[in-house]
């Protein structure tokens, strides 16, 4: 997704706030060269809530980066997505997805 | 897998040398909690070849927990393995995988 382009614009309807702080990434790992560690310093945050897209590109790498960077990590149900493949149906993504974060990673 | 069980003995035909290393684990992320990540630095491991089982957890799992840690990675293919589940054969499963692992991650 190319930076300034359309599809890298936010979506139509996304309820986002002047205060909301936006990470450039280039990499599946939200951690990897980016700014995230030292926003999280700053901001003091010590819990992340993660959601968003793909499920099992940035969405598991970020998850599992950050429980290794010690974060209690909330998760709710349905709130990540992907698009198809041409392996595993996306809606056995998600929910194969789930019972591994749900299992070991994050707290409800 | 219970320590000092049958089922937590080392896999009969593996070729194991007493100069191997052995860093007991609870968690698919085999950093968490454990002595791997100070075992590496005394032995001054700059990359990590990570094989062995099971695929979707402990091997995914510390796949990308190493990588957030900076360690260049090297992955055969089929050299991991799991279980069969309700959702994902296992065959697609380590497909799936091993394309992730190769797209972001790891180095053949």
């Amino acid at each position: 997704m190319e930076k300034n382009t359309d599809a890298w614009q936010l979506v139509a309807g996304l309820d986002h706030r002047d205060t909301d702080h936006y990470v450039d990434k280039t990499h599946p790992d939200s951690f990897h060269k980016t700014v995230l560690q030292q926003t999280l310093d700053d901001l003091t945050v010590d819990e992340l809530e993660i959601c968003g897209a793909e499920t099992q590109f940035c969405v598991d790498t970020t998850i599992k980066a950050a429980f290794d960077r010690g974060y209690p990590i909330v998760m709710k149900h349905h709130m990540t997505s992907t698009e198809e493949d041409d392996l595993i149906p996306v809606p056995v993504m998600v929910t194969h997805y789930e019972r591994i974060w749900d299992h070991h990673l994050v707290t409800f």
